[in-house]
């Protein structure tokens, strides 16, 4: 490998000659062989930052017009993607995310002054001018949870539209209800199949109320939260701007001490994202369970067949999106723990653990989103219900014997359960050994009549 | 101990002689002898709710009038907390909270039937009439958490407040930033509260937000949601008639199923008091570290002496208000991750994690509540600047010599700063050998300044 | 109420008359008013420590004989419970258990000056001799883990022995096997048994293995872990005393420092005790899943009926002792989120979370160890098998046409699989009507050979 | 992108037309398009599971010499590395790990078919003989989570050893103690750092105790646990030889039930690696307070300065190696959750959640294996002392009036401190302002032997 050399405040650095990238980077990357590396969309958003950046200070006449439009092109160009390896820098760093913004800052005026060889580009002078890597990262980490929340939150009302979709198809199949386990009264395949899509409404509701929180930009803060060494209005002209570019209303943050000491309000989102898990967990437990068989199960559901479940055994499929979904459920739990932990141990102006708080909130964005939507395309899409067996097991059936009850009393329909149970019988006929007549059994007992699906 | 014999479905019972409640209360006693008690919080709701369904039977013909009086007068005696120990249950039961319910059924029974001997009140028929432990259990949870959540926000605005004060009164005390927990530039006293009050502020804000959500109550849906043995408009008319009696507007659920199923809106709400307990760790980590010392911390900030810190040791002051309120925090932590667990295992028409769930979700709010009062009140309220050593920190920092820099240069802005550090002498003196006079130095540097603390 | 006139460093204190207690405690009782008591297991741990060091301070000729005899005298008393309510104070106050540590302190001088008139005893010269609140709480903690975890260890062996006996009792009931929760190759009864009491055992042997790290004292460490103010050999004197006592091998804490600033040794137990709750939570889903229905479930296994499931539904028996185990297993792993947390935060030489972290252990020991004796004696002990309903399943899998693969050719078993699933017979028929006669398919089809019960 | 046309037991599957990899890894690629790549040492250890499988199964007499002598070299090229892209799979898979059991099948077939034209092996008749991904895939999870155990105990390791070099180096140098972050009594360095040592000492002795309980094999269980389809000792014979193949003793599972749905193991080992991150945090801590300031913090500590942590600002060095660490302590927090809710999650014959188990466990060994030894490499080595300072601060301190006390009586001493407090002087001067000459004060006050270093 060949090596140019480049100067730092603490000597010489060897940086690979061709890399975009300086000596901050170079350093850094040796320094913290760490884990992954820092997702693309903190880089993206540092990029839209720095343009943004540009264009504010060169209104405000302090970044030369040949500059801006030379920082311009290098970021439209690194937002192609083609530039990724020249980000090379992992999540485990100093925890403002300082080295991610100087890589940033690194690439932009090498590519700058490549694209512009007349033009000088300095990384600190020229594409930080007026910021602070303590309020550009958080600027960035805010503008990638909105963003990665907004596409869950899309995801998520395609499951409830499909789910919709299903509740109406199977609006009038009525089911034996389970509560404890154990058969209960009865309900629709509908209603039940409401009651996991107002679940994840609820999730989505809540993500919608509580996502413009995560529109609040640090941006003009600098490096304590006070804007030192920026201009006046520096962070409205920053959320103007920036807004402009994204076509998404920014606002400035409430507090900039807040917006770089404390991560609230991506917690708190992460938290919705936590409870989001646990409802998938049990709505993917109701489906497989409800699916499992084909013979020694409840077989109530049939799911899609995606792949060989067992080449020598038919009907036997596993639920594996099901497995999937509620495995990345398990890791959204745990994020949520670490997101919890790390907001909490800020100090003073500042809290260090920024890159895990929005790798570990981006990682749980995506993975719920992807899990939902092959969820939603690949099961939920093909689920149909097994009639057949849903109708034996409601025939079969001890908890009608509730619906005796009004019309032969209470002590004479516990007698005939009883006696159904321990004869191992049907109740209709339990109830004809105690001289109810078929007639009079299925007229008075009408599981769609207790399911109640008229009422409302 | 003397015992009078009562039954039930599965037989004899001997239940305290002069108990107020019945065998089923009995045998769970016994049964599950495990933990701690059910929170008062939720019999009390469980008691409002059977008084509200007392009135709404008895308007829908199904109720005697001398029942609902006898009803009544229990519930109002018994919500006196005279009592209490007619409810011996554990939080660790059945998961439905069935036996908490029939615990109030039974006792109401009893105690109506004592203040109307001539009126018989039958637990099940009279008492839990168009009711199923199913609906009320999480309709009394929903309640209890609606007002515990309500209390917890009045206190974090009493520490906002407070922290709004001591803003105000500190708000040119112009000091030394911190980042990494390195000096960095200043800001003044009134800055850096004023991030720890609009991170409290935050999350008060998105705890206002969802706080409607904790008013739909899924009563009316009993065993599965589905409403079966209620008479028509039962959930609406009960809706009413707790609004009325208890002077909150709830709800009828939106889904029933989701009601029993799932506790989405408890999960979510706690996991926003996980937030606030992660940024009370951070306000109170500032401030302890702030006044520690004497002598050998940063003992920028003094707190009140609560209590003797060391018999012999004047000056020592353990933060010991802090040590409560970040152990409360902890806690929070561990029931996020309990209640969250608890939300995801739901099954079919019903969640039996229940009473873990209301139980945790009370311990937090109420733990919140009483030690944020505690905090704000022996603490903050207190809280004073050491103002002749965060001068002294301010003289001596190196940082200021960032606003050199546009006078005299970077290059002898370095050399300055590197002289004062080698020499250990303050940046002034530095300066001055470096052909400063001390009139441009103060000319100069004015941290005041630097914190932009007249900007907005 | 009645009062009487205290003084300590701070003033002067009113104290109720009769109380025990002095100034101190007084004091934290006000300033602490958040959440419940310290666990009386701590309490009766600080008494053994204080009459252990009553034994060796008078060995070392630093007490006299009638203070030391009035101290084991008043230790003697208060270790019978009688007098609990002198301890009034909570978890939530500081965070290194002082106020704890001097409510014993005076609590103990009190009641041995009422038992000696004549004796002088000082809380603090005399009972709190050589020690300090920094190294008696962590001693005590210590203690009261190893204790409670003695006994959760037996109470997870009884129901590693019930669980023995029922692998034994159904060691030859062949059943189906279920993987992905879709019916596949059969196992016995006993078979599935023993994985349950394997994956306890795991447990019990892993907790066994790192119980004596409980052992480890640090006692003589005193304030920061120097042992300043301590005789020589203070610590080893102590242990040995603390022995012969408790009759339970302590040793000297391997390092002091350590022992005052991280709990790593409970962090770890606890963590143990997390596992243990997982592992619950699967042999607990497994019971309830198996002996759901009657009708409409899996039906394999019954439980015993311990409260009236269904007033009306004979045979629906709620799996509540399950429910109240998994629970507890929620709660545990709640306060292992609390604990990892808490232990995260010691700063120099203190741990300032001291009283959660033994509040929280203490709380999921005594949980596991109540519920795991309530789950074993009230439903496993009691646990029989459906064979009939076992049998019916097996017979109608169609799983077992593995086992015909070998004699007639994997493509014809799949074809009989297909047709069997297709025509919704049992294999056996499916067979027939491709030429197999019901002779061979019996000598072919041995579900119990599948098993290989008799291997090992 | 060319393809090629494959068939499994659900029709045709294009595959591209150079991968190594069959239509089932194709199917799983496009249904799971979720989340990261499966951990390849999870394929590294399936590779030698079915290298040894090749040689036992060819001792058995059922799988062919040229057959067995193809898998073993296809094993042992792709053990090389250089066919990492022929396992493209997500770890959100099925929860089996069975798509990366077929696609390691596919893979060992298709290129034993290249390197041996002449000999068929089939992914299933052959590479899977007698396994099942039931058994394969935990077997591996063990063989990869004790792999890596070991790495990251040898990294702890390195870190114990260097803190025993700093300990040795700075035994000497008397510091002040701080207890609830307030001055406290004296100790060394030495001293303070050989709390750090033990705590990790702990965590290490923790892991060595248990990590025997990793070597515990189910391979030979194959789909339920019973050993369907495996001959005779076939688990014996596989842990025989890859016992030999890896040089790592295993040994037979207790119980295969157990080893395929619970992973009460990993799970429990995990619990330790939570507690060194929690440990690691307060070491971490611990320094980077040590070493605030320059000016405005403790500053008693030095840390190396690896990159430039502020271009103006000499002596600023950002704590960023103990940033990286902390925050992979935060990552480890969550991943316990993750783990250990996965862990309860078991089913019946399975835990389907054994993918995210195995990455998470895997994700937390490496992370913290790297961040332990940057931090160890570039932080702890080259940690020195600032002696004049520390002497300062001890100088300043207050708290040595306790060594005044057993000569001058403790009412006056307390006099001393409290006028050296009001008066912000010495305690020397005070004392001599009490009439304490100074040379009595040097004689009685001698931090050094408050410290007991001479002890033991």
């Amino acid at each position: 490998m060949q090596f140019r050399i480049e100067h730092d405040s603490l000597g010489k650095v060897k940086v690979p000659k061709d890399a975009l990238y300086g000596p901050q980077t170079e350093r850094s990357r040796h320094n913290f062989n760490i884990g992954g590396r820092m997702p693309m969309p903190i880089i993206e958003m540092l990029l839209h930052v720095k343009q943004a950046a540009a264009t504010v200070n060169n209104q405000n006449g302090t970044l030369a017009a040949d500059k801006r439009q030379a920082i311009h092109e290098a970021v439209n160009q690194l937002l192609t993607g083609k530039y990724n390896n020249a980000f090379p820098l992992h999540i485990y760093q100093t925890g403002s995310g300082t080295q991610t913004n100087m890589n940033v800052n690194e690439v932009i005026a090498h590519l700058a002054m490549q694209l512009h060889p007349q033009t000088s580009v300095h990384p600190n002078d020229d594409v930080n001018q007026s910021q602070s890597s303590n309020d550009t990262f958080p600027t960035a980490m805010m503008m990638a949870a909105y963003q990665s929340c907004n596409t869950l939150i899309k995801a998520a009302k395609h499951l409830i539209a499909t789910l919709e979709k299903k509740q109406q198809e199977f609006a009038t199949v009525v089911k034996i209800g389970r509560t404890h386990l154990q058969d209960a009264t009865p309900l629709t395949v509908g209603q039940e199949i409401s009651g996991w899509k107002s679940a994840i409404q609820h999730d989505v509701d809540a993500m919608q109320q509580l996502i413009p929180t995560l529109l609040e930009l640090p941006i003009g803060g600098t490096a304590v939260g006070t804007g030192l060494n920026t201009p006046n209005n520096f962070d409205q002209d920053m959320v103007k701007q920036l807004s402009k570019q994204m076509n998404v209303k920014y606002r400035v943050a409430d507090n900039k001490f807040q917006g770089l000491a404390n991560h609230s309000q991506i917690t708190t989102m992460h938290g919705i994202f936590k409870t989001l898990a646990s409802d998938l967990i049990k709505v993917g437990n109701d489906i497989r369970f409800l699916a499992s068989g084909p013979r020694a199960g409840y077989n109530e559901l049939n799911i899609p067949s995606n792949e060989p479940g067992s080449s020598i055994m038919p009907g036997k499929v596993n639920p594996t999106q099901i497995e999937a979904l509620t495995m990345v459920a398990a890791k959204v739990m745990g994020n949520d723990t670490t997101i919890s932990f790390a907001n909490s141990q800020g100090n003073f102006e500042m809290n260090v653990y920024k890159p895990v708080i929005i790798a570990s909130f981006l990682e749980s964005s995506q993975l719920l989103t992807q899990s939902i939507t092959s969820f939603t395309d690949r099961l939920v899409t093909g689920l149909t219900v097994n009639t057949k067996h849903i109708e034996e097991l409601m025939d079969n059936s001890l908890m009608l014997v509730t619906a005796l009850s009004p019309h032969i009393g209470y002590e004479k329909s516990t007698k005939i359960a009883q006696w159904a149970q321990q004869n191992d019988t049907k109740l209709i006929d339990a109830a004809e050994h105690f001289g109810i007549s078929k007639d009079d059994f299925n007229k008075w007992v009408n599981p769609r009549d207790m399911t109640n699906i008229n009422r409302k």
